[in-house]
C-alpha cells in the first residue's frame, strides 16, 4: 500500500461546500488503495481576520501568542475536513502540529522544523484512518505553539512526507501546475509535465506563487516528489523531482515574474569599509527583505548602491536609508515603486552560452529598458518597468521557444 | 503574595474594547500586589459559530472532532487577553488547557478533570507573568483535545485555584452576585454577601445562572472560597464559602427559579417490574436530561408516571417515549410545555419543619396550583405553569421575608 500527503490551500478550504468537495478527493486518493495524510491551511481569509483581530487589541502583538492565535485557523479547518471524511463513512482523525509531531525552534513566526516524529500518524494509518493535519504549525521543546511562516503549509507536507517516507506529496492548489510562464499573461504558456527541484526553487522564489521555495528546497534534500496540482480539475498537474532526465536538458524551462518590486538607489556614496553595512542593517533589523543588490564600480571612491524591495515595503525601507544616507555622506536617495521582476529559468543555462544575450535582444527588441540584471547559475533576471511585463514575456515565451514541448 | 484566579465569561471579552477593559481590572488585582492567573471563556457567541460551521459539514460531527474544534474558541480569546495585558505593560502569557496541565478524561463534549498538574503556571508565575489559561478545555492521556461540557470554564477556574492553592477564585460574569430571587422578577431581591457551597449548589442547580453546579462542587471539596461579581461593575459580589457562620443559619437563603420546563406524563401504566427502565433508558442514550420524575400510587396495577426534561428536547422526548408507551400497554402520553420550576433553598430548612407548608401556602394565596412537588434536604421545589413565575417568586420572597438582611 502507497503512503501519500497531499496539501490543501486556504483557497481549497474556503467553506464548507468546498471542504466537502475536497474530502471526496481525498476518499478517492484513499479508494486506490493508498494511506493518505493530508495537510490543509486555514479556510480562506481565516488568518488574515485572526491578524486583523490582535491589531484591534495591540499594534504589536507578542510573536508567541500571535502564533497560538494564527494556530487556530489550521485546527479549525483539519477537525472540519476530518467531520467530512466521516460524513462520507471514511475514519478520519485531525492532529494538530504539535500531536502530528512537527518540533520547531522557538523562532515565533517564522519557525524552521527541526524534526518530525510522526508516531501517532502512523499509528492512526495503522488502524485505518485518515489523519487529518493542521499545517503551518509546530511546537518548541517546551511545548509552545510555533508557526512556520510563509509558505508553511507546503512546508509541513513535504516535511511529513519525508519523514513518513511516503510515495509522493500532492500539493493542491488554484493553479493547474508550473507553467513555462503566468498563463494569464502568456496565452502561449505551457504546463511543464515535470521539472527539477533547482529549477523550480528558482521559478518559485522568483515569483511563481504555486509552491513555496522551502517545501521545493526540503522536497530536494529528501528527494521527495512534488505533485502540484488544482483541486478544482482533474488535470494532471506538475510533477517535482530530481534524477537525470533533467540533466540532460538544455534549455529554458520558464519565465517567472514578480511585479511587487520597488528599487531604491543611494547615489554618490563614498565608497569605505562599512557603508553598506550601515545601510543594511537598519533593513534587516525592521525585518524588510532585501532582494537585488547592486553597487556600480567605484569612480573617484564615489559609487551608487541599488537595491530592490517589496513594493509595500518601500516608504519603510526609504525612511530607514534616507537618515543613513544623509549621515554617510551620500548625495541623495531615489527610488522607483513602478518596477517588475522577469526571469528566464533553467538548468541547462549553466554549460551553454548565449541565453543571457538572448533575453537582453528579446526585451531590446519590444524597446524594453533593462534598470539591473542579476544571475545566478540557472536564471538570468532583468529588473524593467512594471507596465512592460506582459511585453517581455510574450517576447521572452518566443524567443526561447516555451510554446513547443 | 497572594495568588488569585480570575475566569471571565463569554460576554466579558466578547469584542476587543471589552477584552481591553477586562485586561485593566486584571492589571488591577496584579497591582496590588497578587501573582495572578486568569481563565477565559471564547468571545460571546464564539461557540455556537464554530458548531455552526460543523454542522455545516455534517449532521452528527464525531465528538473528538467537535472538542477539538470548539477548543480553539477559548485559545482566541486567551490569547488576545495576553496581548491586551502586554499592551497595558506587563508580562503575560497564554495557555491552552494542555500546556496548562489540565488533564481529563476522553468523555469527549462533557470530559471530567482528572488532575491538574499546573508546574508550567508555577513556572510561568515566578518568572512575574500573569498567567492566561484557555478555559472550557484539556487534554487525555493520549494528547488528545478535550471539552469540559457546561460550566467548562468555570470548573476550569475552580480546579486551578484549588491545584494551585489560590486564596480565592474569582468568577467575573454579567451578573452582580447571587441574589435572593431573580432581580428581573423580584425587585426587592437582595443580593447575598455571602452564601454555602450547599446552598449555591440547589440555587446553580435551579436556574440561578450565575455559577455552574459542578464548580460549586469542585468549591466544596476544596474548601475554595468563590467569588462572584460583574465584570462590568465594581459591586462586591457575592462570597461562596463554607464555615460555620453557614450551619446557625435557620431560614430560606433565596428562591430559584427555572422556566424552561416541559412535562410529560405516561398515564395508565402497567405497574410491574422494568417500566421505568423501558421508558427512561431511551431518553438516557439520546442525551435528554430527566430533571423530577414523580409516580404516582398504584392502583390496581395501574398508574401514572410524570417526568420533566427541558423544553428544548420535548418534541424528542415524546417521540421516543410515544412507541414504548405503547409497547408496554400504557393507555396514554400526554405533555405540557408551558411549565416551570420555582424553588425556595436554605440549609437551615431541613432542621425546621413548616418551609414547606409556608411555600404550599403562599402560592395557594395566590391561586397558583401546584403541578408536581420534589425536595431535597435543603430545597423545596414546586412544579407551576411558568405565567405564574413572577407572582410566584413575589408571594414566595415576601413569605420568607427576604428582603431583610
Amino acid at each position: 500500500m502507497a503512503l501519500i500527503v497531499q496539501k490543501y490551500g486556504g483557497s481549497s478550504v474556503a467553506d464548507a461546500e468546498k471542504i466537502k468537495s475536497v474530502a471526496r478527493r481525498i476518499a478517492g486518493t484513499k479508494e486506490q488503495g493508498n494511506e493518505v495524510v493530508v495537510v490543509v491551511s486555514a479556510m480562506g481569509d481565516t488568518t488574515d481576520e485572526l491578524i486583523r483581530l490582535a491589531r484591534q487589541i495591540t499594534a504589536t502583538p507578542p510573536e508567541r501568542e500571535l502564533d497560538m492565535l494564527l494556530s487556530t485557523g489550521e485546527m479549525v479547518s483539519s477537525t472540519l475536513m476530518a467531520m467530512a471524511l466521516s460524513e462520507l463513512g471514511y475514519k478520519a482523525v485531525s492532529l494538530t502540529g504539535a500531536q502530528a509531531g512537527i518540533e520547531t525552534d522557538t523562532s515565533y513566526s517564522r519557525a524552521r522544523i527541526l524534526k518530525v516524529e510522526p508516531k501517532r500518524i502512523v499509528k492512526e494509518l495503522e488502524k485505518g484512518y485518515i489523519v487529518i493535519v493542521a499545517g503551518f504549525q509546530g511546537i518548541t521543546e517546551d511545548m509552545d505553539i510555533t508557526t512556520l511562516g510563509r509558505g508553511g503549509s507546503d512546508t509541513t507536507a513535504v516535511a511529513l512526507a519525508a519523514a513518513l517516507k511516503a510515495q509522493m506529496c500532492h500539493i493542491y492548489t488554484d493553479v493547474e501546475g508550473v507553467f513555462t510562464a503566468d498563463p494569464r499573461l502568456v496565452p502561449d504558456a505551457r504546463k511543464l509535465d515535470e521539472i527539477g527541484y533547482e529549477e523550480m526553487l528558482e521559478l518559485a522564489t522568483l515569483g511563481a506563487k504555486v509552491l513555496h521555495p522551502r517545501a521545493v528546497e526540503l522536497g530536494q534534500i529528501y528527494n521527495m516528489p512534488i505533485l502540484v496540482a488544482s483541486s478544482f480539475s482533474d488535470s494532471p498537474g506538475t510533477i517535482i523531482r530530481g534524477g537525470t532526465a533533467m540533466e540532460v536538458r538544455n534549455r529554458v524551462r520558464g519565465i517567472a515574474h514578480d511585479t511587487n518590486v520597488a528599487k531604491v538607489t543611494v547615489i554618490g556614496v563614498p565608497d569605505r569599509p562599512g557603508i553598506a553595512a550601515a545601510i543594511f542593517e537598519p533593513l534587516a533589523k525592521a525585518n524588510i527583505s532585501v532582494d537585488t543588490i547592486v553597487q556600480n564600480a567605484s569612480i573617484n571612491n564615489i559609487t551608487d548602491l541599488t537595491f530592490t524591495v517589496a513594493r509595500s515595503d518601500l516608504d519603510r525601507a526609504m525612511s530607514l536609508v534616507e537618515p543613513v544616507a544623509k549621515s554617510i555622506g551620500a548625495r541623495e536617495c531615489a527610488s522607483d515603486a513602478t518596477l517588475a521582476k522577469v526571469s528566464v529559468v533553467g538548468t541547462g543555462m549553466q554549460n551553454a552560452p548565449g541565453y543571457a544575450a538572448a533575453m537582453f535582444r528579446a526585451l531590446y527588441e519590444q524597446g524594453i529598458n533593462i534598470q539591473l540584471i542579476t544571475t545566478s547559475e540557472i536564471r538570468i533576471t532583468c529588473i524593467i518597468a512594471a507596465d512592460r511585463v506582459r511585453d517581455a514575456l510574450k517576447a521572452l515565451h518566443k524567443a526561447f521557444e516555451l510554446e513547443q514541448p
